[in-house]
């Protein structure tokens, strides 16, 4: 970390500084500027907190040097995670298809859907048995119901199955029918969740906050990895922003950031970012185009139906084109040898 | 809800919408345009799910008239609602002064600071006993220890206390020692929580989310309503923005417009918008003048000793001159007639 | 457009929305709901301005139906555009390549650029005489010397050039050098500018103001075209959010909503959004594959010597890579049918 | 500066950063962390460019630690500056009221305004003659005529002129007219109307950009300072972030931020950050307890029948109501010292 001092800051408050640092342990050394001083800390292990010297009188800024994450980073471990469910594999060396629809509705619209995206070549069904939901009289999910259907998808189509948990009371329960485990992007800074994910024997896959930042999306695996579960898919899916003409922004720069930052797979879900079918498909090559590796798309057989979301669900014939086209720029990725273990 | 329809919408296409509305026992009412043709929906009760409208070919919008809240709109209750614990009420008619540390940490941390902020002319008494930390490796609060001091506290400055929960495993443990319980911006959107703080005793405190519009606050709260409990009182916090000066932006707009939309008590917390001192005396003044009900403020007698957001804390005797300088604007406003029921 | 009253909105409120809907010569559609009254304005041309409805007393919303756009719009002009510039064609059925460094510096560096980018396959260079820079105290560019220098490109490599102007004061000159002329995201707003651009018998690169929606950028584009200029080919550059670890946030759902609202064409500069190197041949990636028309990628030989934004400069075999890389890519979209007039 | 290099950086890459500070005229001071190694820049006048070190391979980041502005700077001038205009002042001392119509429509429009706004005490009249409007087929002022109206209107009232300037050709003109010059939020970043605006001998009131830092902000009346001009009066107005409710987020933070950062004096606008006038007043009571040195807002006596932006103009009689309101306010703060010359 780096401490800047105001211009005007007094002997005696660099003072307080350099003691401050040598108390918590570590050591200062001051960089005399032309305008104003600044310390750096050395002989730290990991990250230190800003604040108490934030809280000193003549303190400018607080820099942080070092990244807060540990496990989850590159620096911890060199060579890429990749996450196994049965048969299939997420990260490099694969481009992994996650579909189905916003919401299990009943077992037949399940394995309708299911039937579609397994014949275009989707490797996981996703649907929501438990849904976050903005108002309380919109439709919650079909809860363990919902479950008992997912596991006769995978029964009937050996697809693993991947659906969101909500809140640590049903985890049990979503833990017993799902191959992976969702946390929504609304839950992505509920750490007593986070951390019973970390207890786990499931993959968890993680969305990020609606306004998380990087470094936060990946404190939030981090405490997963606390608890012990190294078996971490991330999942971008749109940030809040200004633009109005899609739901949220699609933030794909951080398909090489994280990469590059941390040793986890990272999907992208272009459906709820993008909020409007029209847009689906065109971000959905594109997120396969940045080097993410994989896709999870909603899709519908009747969208106009559905009790969630149809505005977004792909009709299956439209997943059928999306598959085609993205196998396509996925084989040249691979010749390019861009989708290597490291960036 | 309005249906607008692409300019080159086809007849088929229209007729589509229209049977959809009266299949879900609504009146369609065309309003062919100039350039295309939208179709209102009336004789609905409540707002309509845009979605299934969207999901239909030729549609190009579907705008919401009717806002989807409705327990907590004024339109559903005309008079505003004051929320009372022990002698204190928060709402129109008072100015409440909350204050304390980010988080408990020691007895003799607690009551130095309480007696502070109690001669000042603070109401409640604020400290985490269950800190939601971005890293697990930081101080995540005392636990059950801190609901003791807090009650410690509460016995010996007759103080009634405020504190956060963050999860429904402690909640009862919470709502057994706290007079209000705080919902914290992480948890805006955990549904189980909402709910079960909607089957709590106890008001509670419920923070705007990082990133929530003022819908999807009010929705919040009307997750507690639609379990029983209509004693909830918000609190805005700063919203996340590109603007890299503070923490978070203060958006006090949203006081007008909740007070406008809503029956329930708003209060601000300058401390987390802020994260820095410097910045939360001037935005604390802001927020009275812009007609909130009261304040939430960190106060530490020794900042840069603080396990948590040390920064931001005011000193005492900053404190001391904040609620002097308060209590004169208040007073000019209620002289002013602006803190009645309504806007 | 559709008016939307208050809840409580009185008669008389009513009549004097109907009574001014009639004084503009439109015609009033009253559609009484179940909560609240909402007005439709029937037999206008082109938008209708919210302002004097939303200054009634009242009226809760005014909410614009028709798009403020016209003569941009692919409503107005269903074939899409083609900007010739000598033998390069920027819009459906190509992909352009503008490449080149940020500023142009000297004869010997812009040309010894310029053989690089041409010898892998770029259309146009690209290189800035008159700089935009936060700092008066900054390299502000060659000026004129720098519009020479690009002449001298394009006589040596036969590439037609793009280069920024900043003011009207310089445009003749400007003009008189570019093949096309550049207005940059500082100044997507600057309406005389705009409108001098209007004037300008050469095609216009127009970018997307840091913060502009796709309506207020198409409205933009309507000034230029409002005096007479109608090649103006749109480009994406990244909008400003929260997100810290891009210089900017690359909204590539712009491209299918542009595609589809509008008949020009539009390019992404991935260099300016992501602000790092290692985030440009990703970002480039993800543009071809959303269905950019075109891509415009800042290179240099000497990034660390470069005068202005040499971090997110490709060093000349990086660019290489991003040519096989794109061009492998764009073939399939065209195979796909994606590249289309419309979307 | 700290240039931080990334964990894996090879001796040779942190060589060529000591290589490229001591080239530059700098002393590098290597800082060994016990992660990775960072390098402080010392004997530096004024800010030094990240960019070519961030262009060297092995850079992780370039943290600037001096600000990049210089004469704005409140470490340049440790005095307020305040700013005079007939028997007006503008800085601390003085809470100014500029008021008056979005636009100018008329003699007689602009003299009714007049007189209300005189009679309530407003200190300066404000009027666009020259707008800038999102669409080409919008109102766009009267122009000169304008002028001519508001020089009749100081004439008549006593009250100094503002209004704004638009581009450079129409300066001369506009300063010939107004006594301060506004510079609005889309040409914060005009460079060149910036540069004329510094060679200018009246006052120039520059709006915060609509997605403008702080730090840009200065940098722009700092381009305004390095011409010649050092009569600035900034002016904050709302920011554009995801926040729906109101036309955008007003910055509140920004007057302690500005306030310590620079001996300029700071206004608020609330009336362009609302957009609705529900919101200006208790939005104009804030900026005052904030501590601003005063407002700019908009009256219409005929709101509906305004050319420009109705909807957020207050009614004559409100504007009485808010003049009551925050001179109250005012005295309170002064009698607090809280306006005085520093924070």
């Amino acid at each position: 970390m780096l401490v800047v001092m105001e211009q005007n800051a007094t002997q005696e408050q660099i003072d307080a500084v350099t003691s401050l640092i040598r108390e918590r342990g570590y050591t200062p050394r001051p960089i005399p500027g032309g305008e104003r001083v600044s310390i750096g800390i050395l002989n730290n292990e990991g990250a230190v907190d800003p604040n108490p010297f934030l809280a000193l009188p003549g303190v400018k800024q607080a820099i942080p040097v070092t990244r807060p994450y540990k496990q989850v980073s590159r620096e911890f471990r060199k060579e890429s995670s990749v996450i196994r469910v049965g048969d299939v594999s997420i990260g490099p060396g694969s481009l992994t298809m996650m579909a189905g629809p916003c919401a299990i509705e009943s077992k037949e619209q399940a394995l309708t859907i299911a039937g579609h995206v397994r014949a275009a070549g989707a490797h996981i069904f996703r649907g929501g048995a438990y849904k976050p939901r903005t108002s309380p009289y919109s439709f919650q999910g079909l809860g363990k119901e919902g479950l008992v259907i997912l596991a006769e998808v995978r029964r009937q189509t050996g697809m693993p199955v991947v659906t969101e948990v909500m809140e640590t009371e049903t985890f049990d329960l979503v833990e017993e029918y799902a191959d992976i485990i969702q946390i929504g992007t609304r839950n992505m800074q509920n750490f007593s969740l986070l951390r019973r994910a970390g207890r786990a024997k499931k993959p968890i896959l993680l969305k990020r906050g609606m306004a998380a930042t990087i470094d936060e999306w990946l404190m939030a695996a981090e405490y997963i990895f606390s608890e012990g579960n190294d078996q971490v898919i991330l999942c971008e899916r749109g940030v809040r922003t200004f633009v109005n003409h899609s739901r949220n922004t699609l933030d794909l720069s951080a398909v090489p950031v994280v990469r590059k930052e941390s040793h986890l797979p990272i999907i992208i879900d272009p459906s709820h970012a993008a909020g409007l079918r029209d847009q689906v498909i065109p971000l959905a090559r594109a997120a396969v185009a940045v080097g993410a590796h994989g896709l999870m798309v909603e899709v519908h057989h009747e969208p106009e139906r559905a009790l969630s979301d149809g505005a977004q669900s792909l009709y299956p014939e439209q997943f059928d084109r999306l598959q085609r086209q993205i196998s396509a720029f996925y084989e040249i990725l691979c010749r390019n040898g861009t989708m290597g273990h490291s960036m």
